[in-house]
């Protein structure tokens, strides 16, 4: 009998809820988590949803993520905020300092949390699209398991790093940037070593720190190279912008940065030292009335959009897109079809199903 | 006679400043302004100092900048503000709008400010190394005119769109990160044209939009490609790096996006459309203590760096660079001997020398 591969997103998005209450998530945060993961697995953004669900679970029950943290904002001014996020879920702890960064921006205009003690948040882009939902401009960025070289590195040193702003229209869809700071994710090499393919170069470094097209390299002790890959083509700014988002979500709240950052799996090597706690976050928020008539900015916004989707196209390809779009095309094919998912990811929710007795099938 | 081609940084200060007072900048924001060029020429980005002081000049003169604007802020609350330029030299505005962000971060953790009506505003890096004069952390942005393509683009439609933000270390120099959103400056490909050479793939498509190792094709027509190149290398990336930029200087303060930005210089084209006032800029502010105590950060910077210097090197090179180096390096050397110009920019200075009578010699 074949296995059913796409299942409606609630359906999901409840089992997910139930298995992570069933490891001892008060049942509102576990809801919470679970929309942060439903919301990747809605936008296309497969790697960051259920997928990972089991690396959760395993952790959760481990006890090497706290199911009940006690969240507390430990140093404060009327715009910014540390928050020790008491090792929870960072599908937890991520909404709630965001909430706190939303309120601050409410109040004075603006509102930046930067978070410690924490643990992967899922994907970026959710962060921005709650600040939506309230009328503000949201930034999100995280710090994460040493997986990039920096410019002229042989060896891993920050991680993934990605950054994520969105910005509301009146009538055309939010612009939402979602990227992170090395020029592909993991999962693209995945992929190639899969179909046994080559990668590109520019892509990876060998554990010698050499350019290569062989992707088994990065799984034998290479580097993802940072966005710009060589210093020719502005490797160095990728490098940068990984660092910028390592000392705002690290450095800044006490967490450990750069190659300290924990790892995300159990049964993976602890890094050699601890500099602080947990992985960090860093969480803002503007008010748009706090600089113009928010509705003039919806306004420009429809205008930018407009006017950048009637870009001449380069030869071969349709045209620029609006960041946020392929995110969008995605959503709007699995709100009406349900979300397809690989048979091994079907294979690991099952065997969560037996663990757990959460039927994940309704 | 050869002419001398090395001046004391005191003396092209002076220089400056004179020639910005005779045509009616007041004195104080004459010094303002031609601080920012100095810090350019000092920290070795010459095309951002005195190499561009005849084009301000042009434009001072022309009455196409304002030289005693009244700078005001139109809309604020306790941590943001927007800032009218009153089209005033971008060298003046961009200083006193970043107080603005500077003052608020003092008072309420964080502050904010985008701008309008402003012109271009010298090298970014300036304004995060005020903001450290005050144990802050600074961020600045600036739109400026079109000449980068989107990823899938045969136009341009963005700036070259820089940003930059400084982190203080306590022993070690601060982490200085300035960084355009393209793959390399317009300068890259000046450098290439006078030597006669080829450029690398993935810096500029033609006229059609097409990949092309011919710098004259950005001359004629063509366009700067994204941070990332193109979609296998990340260039969507560093196309909504521009876009951010854009919108947070030029959206969020109503002055001119995208396309429409106006030209840095007398006698080019102007843009078909004015959506707004000017270019525009972003500055931003966080009080470090409002978030952690301020010496454990700047240990942690310290320890941050040291860890980034001791990092494995790639082969054929000596090693990562902490951001800011190379403009360190440059400042050494520079506040020893002085700022080397290229004869080229000798001689436009002679010519405003001969304009004003403002003596180039002291």
């Amino acid at each position: 009998m074949i296995e059913p591969r796409v299942f409606p997103k609630e359906q999901l998005r409840e089992f997910t809820a139930r298995v992570f209450a069933h490891v001892g998530v008060p049942g509102d945060e576990a809801d919470l988590a679970a929309g942060v993961l439903a919301t990747a697995d809605l936008r296309g953004i497969d790697s960051h949803g259920v997928a990972r669900l089991s690396t959760y679970f395993d952790l959760l029950e481990a006890g090497a993520i706290n199911p009940r943290p006690r969240i507390r904002v430990v140093r404060e001014t009327a715009s910014t905020a540390t928050v020790d996020g008491d090792n929870g879920l960072g599908l937890v702890v991520g909404p709630k300092a965001n909430e706190i960064a939303m309120d601050k921006a409410e109040r004075v205009g603006s509102g930046w949390a930067s978070v410690c003690n924490t643990n992967h948040f899922g994907i970026a882009g959710y962060y921005p699209l709650r600040a939506l939902d309230r009328d503000l401009i949201g930034w999100a960025m995280t710090n994460s398991t040493k997986l990039v070289a920096p410019l002229w590195g042989a060896e891993r040193m920050l991680g993934t790093n990605p950054l994520a702003i969105a910005f509301p229209g009146r009538e055309e869809p939010p612009i939402v940037i979602d990227l992170a700071t090395p020029v592909v994710p993991f999962g693209k090499i995945e992929i190639a070593l899969r179909k046994g393919e080559k990668i590109p170069l520019g892509w990876v470094v060998d554990a010698q720190g050499r350019p290569t097209d062989d992707p088994q390299a990065l799984i034998d002790g290479g580097a993802l190279l940072p966005l710009g890959s060589d210093r020719e083509h502005g490797g160095h700014k990728g490098y940068c912008l990984g660092m910028m988002v390592d000392v705002l979500c690290a450095v800044l709240s006490g967490a450990n940065w750069g190659p300290y950052a924990p790892p995300f799996m159990l049964r993976q090597q602890m890094p050699e030292r601890s500099v602080g706690k947990g992985i960090g976050h860093f969480f803002g928020a503007l008010q748009i009335g706090g600089f113009v008539d928010p509705e003039e900015f919806k306004r420009q916004i429809d205008d930018l959009v407009r006017t950048f989707r009637r870009t001449r196209p380069a030869p071969g390809t349709s045209g620029p897109l609006i960041p946020g779009d392929p995110e969008r095309a995605a959503e709007a094919l699995r709100v009406r079809d349900g979300i397809p998912l690989l048979p091994a990811v079907v294979d690991d929710l099952r065997q969560l199903s037996r663990r757990t007795g959460v039927p994940l099938d309704a």
